[in-house]
Order: C-alpha cells, then sequence, then structure tokens
C-alpha cells in the first residue's frame, strides 16, 4: 500500500524522503524523484512523516527502536499513521509524540492497492486540528475523500477497526446465506444475482460474492492471517473497552479455522469453504 | 403489504375479487373496482389466485381449512402465495396443488409497504415455467423486477429466507459496530456517515444504521416479532437440510432478548440498544 | 428404554398389557408375564397407561390416531408419560386428558437402558398430585429416585429438557478442551485424568471424556440424532419463552454439522472430532 | 493464595524467606518463622523459589525488573511458578531460565484459599523431571495430589487454563439452564436438586447452582475480573495456537458485558443474572 501513496505524492509534486525494508522497494521510488533513506530515521526529516507499515509488532520496532525515532523528529513535525494498527498503539502514539513536542495524526485509509494507485483512498482522520489540516493537502493527493473524526487520533483507529469488522461480517453473512441456499439445490449465482440486485446493491457484497460464488479464492486480493489481524485489533479494543461483539467471535473463529486446515494463503473469502464444509457440501 | 398490491393490480386494469379476514379492508379496495369475497374460497374463482398472508399459521388456515381451498380452484388455476412462508409449507402446496391438478407459484417480494405502493417490489419467483411466464405481466405490474429462481418453488422461498437472514445480520453488525464505537467516544453520527460513504453505500446499512444512531425505534417500519418470525423460518429451514447457521443464531437470540425484555413494538433495529446495553452504553 | 422398564415391573409383581410397534419385542415381554395388546387402545384398559416412545410424533400419532386414545381410557386412569417429549405436547396432553376426565403425569427419566434394565433410573415426576402418589410406587419399581416437581405436568418436561441441554453442554465443553490443549501436544488422557480427579468428578465426565480421549464413537451410546433431538426441543421451549440460550445453539450446530458430514450413527460425543478438525488436528 | 501456602510450608518445617508487595502480609509470615525479604531478590537465595502472583504483569515486573531477578538465583536454583499465568510467559519463562543455568517448574494449582489453608489443593506440575522431583516433597506439603505432566512447562499451565476454562463454561451452563426453567415457573431451587442429585454431582455444581440460586453474589469467592483474565488467557493461547473455542468467547463476553454493567465486585456466578435479564427475568 505505502507504494503508491509514496508515487501519488511524487506525482503531486511533493518532496518524498523513503525507506522500506526492502530497499529495492525503495529505489522504485528513487526513479520518481524521492529520495532514499538507509534508515528510518534519516527518512524523519521533513515535516510531515507518513508510516504505512504492516502491523503494531513492525510499527513499534520502527518508532521505538534505537535510536527512538522521535528523537528523530524535528520541532513541531507530524507523524501520520496510516497503517491498521491497535487502539492501544495510537494512544501510546498520542503520548510518546506529545512529550517530544511533536504531532500525532492518525489517518487509517479504506481501500485496496489499485484504489491506492488510483488515489481513491478514503482517509479517515483524526489528531490536533491544525496538524490534521496541515496534512488535508496530501490526504487530498492520496485519497478521493478525507472524513475527519475529531482531535482524538485513537478514535480513527476505532472507526476503521470498526469498518473491518463490518467487512468480516458481510463475509461470514454471505458465506452462511450461500450454504444455506447450495443445500436447498439454489444456484449460487443466481441467488448473488438476486441479492446484490435488490437490497444488497454495495460494492462488498459483488466482490466477495462473486469470489465465493467462483469458488477462486487464490490468488488472494487480501489473505486470511490478514483478515485475523484484523478482528485480533477489533476485538483486543473492545475487550479494553468492555464490549462483547458476538459477530467478531464467529469471524475470529472461521479465520482461526482456516489457518489450522491450510487456508492461509487463501482469500480471506475462502470462508465460504468453511460453511459449506460445515454443511456437508463439496466446497 | 396486500392492499398497495391489489392497488396496483386494479390501476392495471385486472379484475379482482378479494377477501380479507378484516373485511373493512377489503372494501377498501372495492371502490377501485375490485368484487368482495364473502369467503377465501369466493376469491378462488379466477385464473390466478394471490395470497399475501401474514405466516404460515393463516395461510395453513385459510388453505387446508374447511372446504380444502383447492376445491374452489378452477382446472388450471394457479395459486400465487407472495408471502414470507417456509420452506417446508411451499413444498406441502407444491404437491397439494399438483394432486388437485393446479400450479403452484411461490413469488416472496423484497420490499416494504411504500415499495409495494410504487410498484417496486422484486419478486422472486419459481414453479412451473408456463405458470410462472403466465404470471409475469402481473409480477410486472407489482414489482420492478422479476428474478426467476427455477421450476422448484420452494426455492423460491429459500431465496427469500436467505435474503431475509442476511438483512438481520446487517442489523446485528451495524449494532455492534455503534456499540463499539460509542464506547470510544466515538460520534455514531460520523460513525455512519464514514461507513455509508465508504464501503457500505448500500440503503440498508443507511436506512437501519439512521434509525439506529437515531435511537428512533418508533414507530416501528418492520418490528421485532416479524423479525424474529422470518429468522426462525431460515433457521428451520437451515435446521432440516443440516445447515449450521452462526449468524442466524445470534440474531434468533437478540429478538427474543428484545422481546423478553419490553422491545415488542419496536423496530427491530432495537438490537442495537441491547448491543449498546451489554457494553453498558446508555441506550 | 420401554423393555427394561416394563420388566421390572413384571418383575415387581404388576400385571401388564403391552403395546410396542415392533409385536416380537411385545412378545418378548408376553414371556414374563405381560398381556400383549394389537393395538395401543388395548393396551389402555389399567389403572395407569405408561408410555415410552420415540418423540413427539410417535406419540401424537399413538395417542391421536383413530380412534383417539383418550377415548379408550378408563374413567379416572392416569396416562404417565416417560418419554423426552416437547413441553408443547407436554401442555397438549394435559389439556387432552383433562378434558377427558382423565389424569396426565409427565415423568420423563435420567438414566441410559442400563440404568433401566438395574432400576436405577431417576424420575422427574409432575402432575396432579393424587395422580403422582399413586404412581410412586410404580416409579419406586422403576427408578432410584424420584423427583417431585409440581402440579403442572409439563414442568417435568422443561426439567428433563433443562439437564439434556446441560449434558450437551458437557459435551462441546470437552471437546474444545482437548482440542485446546492436544494442540499443545497435551496428552489428552492426562489432561482427562487431571480434571476429572480434580474439579470435575461427576460421572458425565469421565464417561464422555474416556469415549472422546479413545476416539470410539461407535458403537453409539447415544447417536447424534438424538442428541439433536433433545437440543431442538430445549430450542423450541426456550424460543417460546422467550430464553435465549446460546450454548444451545452451538450445540445445535454441532449436531447439525456432525450429521452433514457423515457422523449420523456416531455417539454423541464424536462433537470432539469436530472441534479437532476445527483446530487442524488428526481427529 | 500464597499465603496459607507459605504456612503450610513452615508448619511442615521448610526455610522461607517471604517478599510480599505489602510488607505487612510478610510479616504475618515472620511469626510463624520466615525471614521477610526487602526485596525480591533478596528472597532468591534458596535451592526454590516458589512464586504466587496476581497475573502476568506482576510476574514480569518481578522477575524482569531491575535487576533481573534470574541473576539473584544461585546456580540450579528452581523457580516455580504456581499463578495461572499466560502459556507464553510460561514459555519465555523456560528461555530465560534455560539461559541463566536454572530450573523452571510450571505447578498452577487447583484449589480455593480455604483449599490452601487446608494443603488440599491439586498441583498440575511441569518441567525438568529432576527439577520436579526435588519439588515433590514440597508440593505434598501444600497438595492434596501431583499431577505430572511432563517436560514441558507450559504444557501444566495449558492444562489449568483448561480447567478454569471448564469452569466457565460450567457457570454459563447454569446460568442458561436456571433462565430456561424459572421463565417456566419451575423452582430454581428443586431444579438444582434435581440435577445435583442425579447427572451432575460435581461439587462445582452444587458451590455455583447454589450461589445463583440464592442470588448471593456478594461476597465474592471469586470476582468477574478474575474469572475474565482466566477466560484472556485461554482464548490468547487459543488464538496463538489456532484453536476456535467457542464457548469460551461466550464466556468471555459475559465477563465483559457483567463488568460493564457495574457487577465488577460480584462473584463470577453473576453471570446467572445476565441470562436471566436476557430472558426478561426479575433477576
Amino acid at each position: 500500500m505505502g507504494m503508491p501513496i509514496a508515487r501519488n505524492l511524487l506525482k503531486a509534486g511533493h518532496q518524498l524522503t523513503v525507506w522500506n525494508r526492502t530497499r529495492e522497494k525503495a529505489e522504485e521510488l528513487e526513479r520518481g524523484g524521492a529520495q532514499v533513506a538507509e534508515k528510518p530515521e534519516e527518512a524523519c526529516d521533513n515535516e510531515v512523516l507518513f508510516t504505512m507499515l504492516a502491523d503494531d509488532a513492525v510499527l513499534e520496532e520502527v518508532i521505538f527502536g534505537i535510536p527512538h525515532l522521535t528523537a528523530a523528529f524535528p520541532d513541531d513535525a507530524i507523524h501520520v499513521s496510516l497503517s491498521t494498527i491497535s487502539v492501544a498503539l495510537s494512544r501510546k502514539l498520542v503520548e510518546v509524540h506529545e512529550k517530544a513536542g511533536q504531532k500525532y495524526v492518525a489517518a487509517p485509509v479504506f481501500g485496496r492497492p489499485d484504489a491506492a494507485a488510483a488515489a481513491k483512498l478514503f482517509v479517515v482522520a483524526a489528531g490536533p486540528s491544525a496538524a490534521v489540516s496541515k496534512c488535508q493537502p496530501l490526504f487530498d493527493v492520496i485519497g478521493q475523500k478525507t472524513f475527519l473524526i475529531g482531535e482524538d487520533a485513537p478514535a480513527s483507529n476505532v472507526v476503521k477497526l470498526g469498518g473491518n469488522f463490518m467487512l468480516g461480517c458481510v463475509l461470514e453473512t454471505l458465506a452462511e446465506a450461500f450454504a444455506f441456499v447450495r443445500k436447498y439445490g439454489v444456484d449460487p449465482h443466481k441467488y448473488l444475482e438476486v441479492i446484490t440486485g435488490t437490497l444488497f446493491s454495495a460494492p462488498v457484497y459483488k466482490t466477495y460474492g462473486g469470489i465465493m460464488v467462483e469458488g477462486k479464492f487464490q490468488p488472494a486480493g487480501f489473505t486470511v492471517p490478514l483478515g485475523l489481524k484484523d478482528v485480533r485489533l477489533v476485538l483486543a479494543a473492545a475487550d479494553e473497552a468492555g464490549v462483547p461483539m458476538r459477530l467478531a467471535n464467529v469471524t475470529r473463529d472461521r479465520f482461526l479455522t482456516a489457518i489450522s486446515n491450510g487456508y492461509e494463503d487463501c482469500d480471506w473469502a475462502v470462508v465460504a469453504r468453511l460453511s459449506a464444509e460445515d454443511a456437508g457440501l463439496e466446497s
């Protein structure tokens, strides 16, 4: 995801210093005009630092490594975390940057890599309003719309996780519905046509319904472990806040089952296969 | 639902004989040109009989009462059941009408009363193809589109129940998501704006999300007991076919809880209140 | 179950007229001194009628067949239903017998066939107290203890279903626990030894834990469809009364999955295999 | 729990150096002959160190504080962790002590404080067999029986967590069963008498069933947050190993709901109140 975002920023004429654990990736951007940093701390020398990393662990390693990245930030620098991370880590970043006299903006995005390439991401931003305002032109370059959630940065992560939770629920819903109608001999293509042609017109139903109907779970657009990572973040945040989420439990269990049964490299829509198997259908 | 459908048929110039348990309702249609039957069997004297009744019990009472309604059908008459009924009853109707030399078409519809009034229903039809074809002009009068599911009438009920199941899942998904974000202090209006403005653009998310955000569960568009009726039909059909449906269990439990706690007259979106209460939020 | 119960009654010197759908079974009892009835109504000619039938459908067929069995009862006769039946049917029997001037006692039993043979059943009786008292000597012959639930016969069925629900929960609990410890390389025999040697000393844990640890699900002591029948009765009664039962949902889903995947003839403890498979364990 | 265990060790003539965050508690033991350490590291000066701490966080703080506690251990010392901790932390302790040339034995216990006082604990021990053997006389002093799980210390924690999971399931099972029978007007005392007098004779059913029937959730024998802590450990370990545990999800959700609704200081049996509320019963 970081690559297309960076390309769009370069195309828009912004100066970029980039760092990636796999240096070759960063070098691709060099041709587009970016400077390549040897170490993360060398990429902090600008007004704004965007991070787009795989998960909490990687982001923590980069930020709280030695040297602590905050030490490398200029005064008043803004750290914008685009990654889907835990609410807890987001809260920790608020504190750390505040203490270091820096600004932290949480700006997770909705959209797959193709949306990133087309600058069609949805940005969900929260943080100190001056900092968010300053970043707005950058968000406009990478996305089609920015939603402003408020001053409390982690709220943005909560919204993002809420959205991801809902996606997982769509998958499980479709998976169970397909098992149900198939067991009664209904053609799943026909079923998908009916539901997306009536009440469930949102693209997510078409996209994932289509994958399920074809049973084409590879190549994966979004793998099961990534789905599991997201629902774990949801459940961790919900647990911390005292919110039981029954459907999140179901989706988590499905992803665990999928991975334990060898579907690790499949698209997370493979939960449809599990529902089918539960019903004794050839999957 | 039967009233606006009948009105549209009358408007299109069809001859109607109507029967309703509450005679006044039938009389309303008389002014539009319908004949009013005293008894159900007097309404069977035409080529096609549409039934739109509250549930299995009522439909069974009407059809299998004394006299058995099939005795009142002319040869080759077609019974079109528009009601959301059980797969089992639909299968029984296939047999009964077949034995009596009559045709049975299952044609449940998607759409609320306002859609019925606007002739914008979605008709999901299945049954003997000649019979379905003969009914097509009638479906065109009452709906915006007809989906043809095949020769097996109950398959149509399966599709309809599958769709209703999915609606219930949308409610529960939204309910849990709102509890989650609210517990973190996120404004639910803002959250709804983000999700419906990004991945969940289908009207059902807007409609039910809106009701939940406002907490305005009365007057009810669709009451909890109706939602419960539908998910019971789904679970009964799924049970019979050997299909476990975890999310249907959750929605059923919510509706039971709602009714046991005095929310009987509320819109089924009131499940959002239950999720909120679970999380200790003021609902 | 009916056979050992009848044998114990004969042994205790009671006069019996017996009827069974499979006449040979009834004839076995003839040698012990019972009279064999050709038809159910011929078995009603005594002070007390015990019925022990497979399920609601069979009991309804026998009682509400033609002729209606209540017509064959002498005045003041007592019908004692030992079967595990629905609360709804039990309530219906109360009404029907009351109307016919007869008494109805619900007396479902806890215990497997070997317990019945050893006259070690637990009888859970409810109904008009005079009728229950009159039956007490009979209960003493077939069981080790009678629990008196009160005047309302169906309450007895509720208690019985509640107990069966709890048994199903023990199975699922053990199944999940075994999957958990096995995935960590713990010897399940060892685990079973620990839990039954500490907190879970009840025989049900030993019995079912032992079956699971050995993976010996055939021959079945109690098959999956029987387990499914019971949890369906629980869920139906709970639904009617507005009681959500999350664990009952889980056990029902497991039994459905088991049957849909070919474990129909296995002991209901086979749910352990499903939990193991979910975790990717060789089952 | 640490206090009665220490008292029993003293009574048996063992030399103890004790440390507790609340010094007064340690001083109580001084009168019994124990030496009181000012700091944790001063308590490490013997052949065996027993730790009994509230949770992972506290144990980590004590062991991995500054100075790192392993530095204070004599060569060949044995660290016996009696606490209910995570499988992950137990694994980490194996590594840390191994690296430092020390032995680590995981020996979580089953039993409440009164069992500890009566030296009736059940010890579930695992670790290097020489180390476990050396500790056996100590286990004999504090418990009634030791179960040996093997050489892999964390396996012992897995067994303990599996047992705690099962306890939580008993609570939820009872809670749902009581709601079910109560809604049908059955006296819960009577129900409890039946089930504990038949199939569910294990003391846990009597103990928790009794608390539920009385509705006496305070003073708490074991509070909701402690139950939540345990099921979180179970779910974390299960998640890591790829084991879906549906019942653990349910119990976790109940404890979250309880805490979010002000039952924080209640016995974890208070889940019965939640089930009752779901069914619309006065709790």
